[in-house]
C-alpha cells in the first residue's frame, strides 16, 4: 500500500549524521562521533550485585507493573538529594522518573505545545532533543550560543518578536555539542526574561557532574521562585544509559500532564532499572564513582586536547578547551565545504566526526563546525583517530 | 506562575478511574480493579540467574547505549518465532522492539495521524491506548463490539462516513474490558474494510498466548497481503510486565517512522530487559511457561466465574464467560446508576472495580458495565472481593 505519514514526521529526516553512521559501522572506521560514557565507567561488578539482592529480596516488585510516577524510595531520595546538594526543588515541585532524560524532552513538548508553538534554543544545540520537539510539532527557533552561554541580546529579540513561544530549551553545563558552560550571568539573565515573557525553561543537565576542571555554576532551578523551570537529570552518565533512567524535578501542575502523557507512551520506566539506580545510590559510594568518573574524564579529555593541538590544530582546525562533558566543537577555516570534509573524513579516511548542521535548529543551515566525541574509543583508537583527522586535514585544508 | 497547557493534554482527563484507583490504594479495599499478571506467573528464580548471566558475560552490552531498533539478537530470533508459530511476517515486514506494547501505541499514532485525524476503534475498548492515541491529538470513532467482534455494518457505516480515518484499532484476543474474541469470519471482514477504504490496521495482541480453553483464531496479521496491519505484541504478560518489552512486527516503511519517533521518545528500550527477554526464550523452555500461565489462569478463571454465579448472578447481574484474559465484564441491570454502584462499592464497601464508562471512545459516554480482574488478587482476596460485591449487589439492586 501507500503510506501516508503525518505531518510532522514526514518533516523528521534523518539528515547527513544518519550518513556518517552508516560508515561509522564499518569496523575499520575510527568513530569519533558517538555520545557514549567510556566502557571503564561502568560499576558492572557493582551493578551485578545489586541484580542478584534484588532478585533474592524483592523479586515481584521487579517485575510487577509499577506506578508511572516511579519507584517510590528512588523519587523520594532524589528529592533529597536535589534539595541537598544543589539547592533544587520547593513546595510547588515533585519529581517523575522517566525512561532517559530524552523522555522529559518530549513529555514536555506534549504537555506544553500545541502544533506549530515554537521552541527556543540554543544554536548549535543536541539534535535528539531537536528531534524530540519537531516530533510533536512545534517549531524550532534557535539563538546564537556564545562562549558563555545564549547571547541575551538575541534571546530577548527572539522573545519580543515570536508569537507562541512555550519555553526555552538549555543545557547550561558543557552544552552538546559545543561543551559551552552558561555563566552564572547569563542564567539569572535567562530566567528573568523567562519571568518577564511568562514562559517556561528545560534546564537539561546530563553532564553537570562531569566537571573535571574549574568552578560549579549554580543550576537556573535553584533560583526558580516562580515554578517555571522544568529540570532534567539523568543516570545515563553517571550511573549507565542502557538502563534507561531519567528524572526531572518540576511543578507538580506541570508533572501531573507529563504523568497522563507518560502513561500513554509506556505506562512507567523499567522497574529493575529503578532499583538499581536506587540501591547503587544508597548502599554503594556514589561520590567515590563520581570522582572516578570525573578523573577518568580528565585523564581523556587532556589526551584528546593535547592530541588535536599536535596533529589537528597545525591544519587551521581550532576547538576552546572543555571543562567538562563528553564533546569537544571543532571549527574549520571559514568557507570550508564542511559536509564535504566530513563525508570525506570518514569515507576515505576512516575517521568518523558529526558535521554541525546535524545540531542547528534549521537542518538546511550552514555549519563550520564538527563534534568530536572522547569517552567511547580506547585511548589507542583515540589517538589513531586524531592522527587520522588531522592527516587528512593538513591535506583537504592545503 | 499560570500554567497553559496543549489542547491534546488539557483534554485528557483522568477520569472516573482515577477516583476508583484513589480509594483502591486502601489495604482495607480488594481491588479488582488492576490488569496485573498474578505474582505466581514470574519465572523470578530463572529471571534472577539469567540476570547473574549477563553480569557474568556481558555486563557491558547490558550497561551500555543500544540502537533504537532493539537487540539484534531478540530481533531476529522473535522474527523467526512470529513467523514460525504464527504465520505473521513477510519480506516488506520487519520488528521493532518496543518500550512496552503502550509504545507502539503512541508510535503509530505519532506516525501515521495529523492532529484530528480519526482512529476507529472497538466500543468499549483499552483505556490505555485510548489515551494514548488521544494524547498524539487523534479523534476516536467507537464502533459497537457484538459477542463475535466489531459490528462490521457498523464499522463500515463510519468508514464510509468519516473522512481521515488513519487506522482501526483492534484486540482481538479476550479483548479488554469485555474479554470478547473476534471470529476469524470479521477478522477477514475487517481486512477486507480495511483494504477497500485504503487504511490500516493496529492489531493489539497482548493475550492471545493467554488462550485457556477453546482453539486458537488465525491473527489477522497472518493474513496481511498489502503491508496494512501493525502487530503487536508484548512480553508483558508472559514473561513480566516490569521489564517493558513490546514488539510490533509491521511494513518496514512504517517502522522507519516510528524508529525516528523512538529515538526522541527513549532512545532505545532498557538494554537489560531485552537481554532477559532473550535468554528466557532461548535457554530456557518458553512453552512449559505458558502452559504454566495458561493453568494458572484456567484456574483462577472458573475459581472466579464459579464465585460470581454464586454470590452475583443471582443479583441480576449477569457476565460473559470467558476463554482467555485477565478480564471479566459484568453487566448491571439497565437503568442501574452504574458510576454510582462502582463508587459506593469501593467507598462503602472496599471492593474496587473498574466502571465502564473509562473504556468508551467518548468518556461521557453511559454504560451498564463493570470490569473485574481475577488475576492480581489471591485466591482468598478474590473470593472476599466477591462476596462483597455480591452482597452489596443484593441490596443496592434490590
Amino acid at each position: 500500500m501507500n503510506y501516508k505519514f503525518s505531518k510532522r514526521i514526514e518533516n523528521l529526516k534523518p539528515s547527513a549524521i544518519r550518513e556518517i553512521f552508516k560508515y561509522a559501522a564499518d569496523p575499520e572506521v575510527v568513530s569519533l562521533s558517538a555520545g557514549n560514557p567510556s566502557p571503564d565507567a561502568f560499576a558492572a561488578k557493582e551493578i551485578g550485585e545489586i541484580c542478584a539482592n534484588i532478585f533474592k529480596e524483592k523479586p515481584i516488585e521487579a517485575l510487577q507493573y509499577s506506578v508511572t510516577e516511579g519507584y517510590a524510595p528512588l523519587r523520594s531520595y532524589m528529592l533529597d538529594y536535589m534539595k541537598k546538594k544543589h539547592g533544587i526543588g520547593r513546595d510547588f515541585d515533585d519529581i517523575l522518573m522517566t525512561s532517559g532524560a530524552q523522555q522529559i524532552m518530549e513529555l514536555t513538548t506534549k504537555a506544553l505545545c500545541d502544533e506549530g508553538d515554537v521552541i527556543i534554543c540554543e544554536e548549535p544545540s543536541f539534535i535528539g532533543s531537536l528531534n524530540s520537539f519537531r516530533s510533536i510539532g512545534a517549531k524550532l527557533l534557535g539563538v546564537e550560543l556564545e562562549p558563555d552561554g545564549m547571547s541575551i541580546e538575541k534571546l530577548e529579540d527572539a522573545l519580543k518578536n515570536t508569537k507562541n513561544v512555550k519555553f526555552i530549551y538549555t543545557i547550561p553545563n558543557f552544552q552538546n555539542p559545543s561543551g559551552v558552560t552558561t555563566s552564572l550571568e547569563k542564567r539569572k539573565a535567562m530566567y528573568e526574561l523567562a519571568r518577564k515573557y511568562d514562559i517556561m525553561i528545560i534546564e537539561d543537565n546530563p553532564y553537570g557532574d562531569l566537571r573535571y576542571e574549574g568552578e560549579d555554576v549554580k543550576n537556573i532551578k535553584s533560583f526558580d521562585e516562580d515554578g517555571r523551570v522544568i529540570y532534567s537529570g539523568t543516570f545515563s552518565k553517571v550511573i549507565a544509559p542502557g538502563l534507561r533512567v531519567g528524572y526531572t524535578v518540576a511543578p507538580s501542575a506541570v508533572l501531573k500532564k507529563m504523568i497522563v502523557a507518560k502513561q500513554g507512551e509506556d505506562v512507567h520506566t523499567t522497574i529493575l532499572s529503578q532499583m538499581i539506580c536506587y540501591e547503587f545510590l544508597t548502599k554503594y559510594d556514589f561520590d567515590a564513582n563520581l570522582d572516578m568518573l570525573r578523573s577518568l574524564y580528565r585523564k581523556k579529555a587532556r589526551f584528546c586536547m593535547d592530541l588535536l593541538d599536535k596533529y589537528v590544530v597545525p591544519t587551521g582546525i581550532t576547538y576552546q578547551p572543555i571543562q567538562g562533558g563528553l564533546f569537544i566543537w571543532c571549527r574549520l577555516p571559514e568557507g570550508t565545504d564542511m559536509p564535504d570534509f566530513c563525508t570525506k573524513a570518514v569515507k576515505e579516511h576512516k575517521v568518523a566526526v558529526v558535521p554541525g548542521t546535524a545540531f542547528l535548529s534549521d537542518e538546511n543551515g550552514t555549519s563550520d563546525y564538527f563534534r568530536i566525541n572522547f569517552t567511547t574509543p580506547s585511548d589507542e583508537k583515540l589517538e589513531e583517530g586524531i592522527i587520522r583527522l588531522g592527516k587528512f586535514a593538513a591535506e583537504y585544508l592545503k
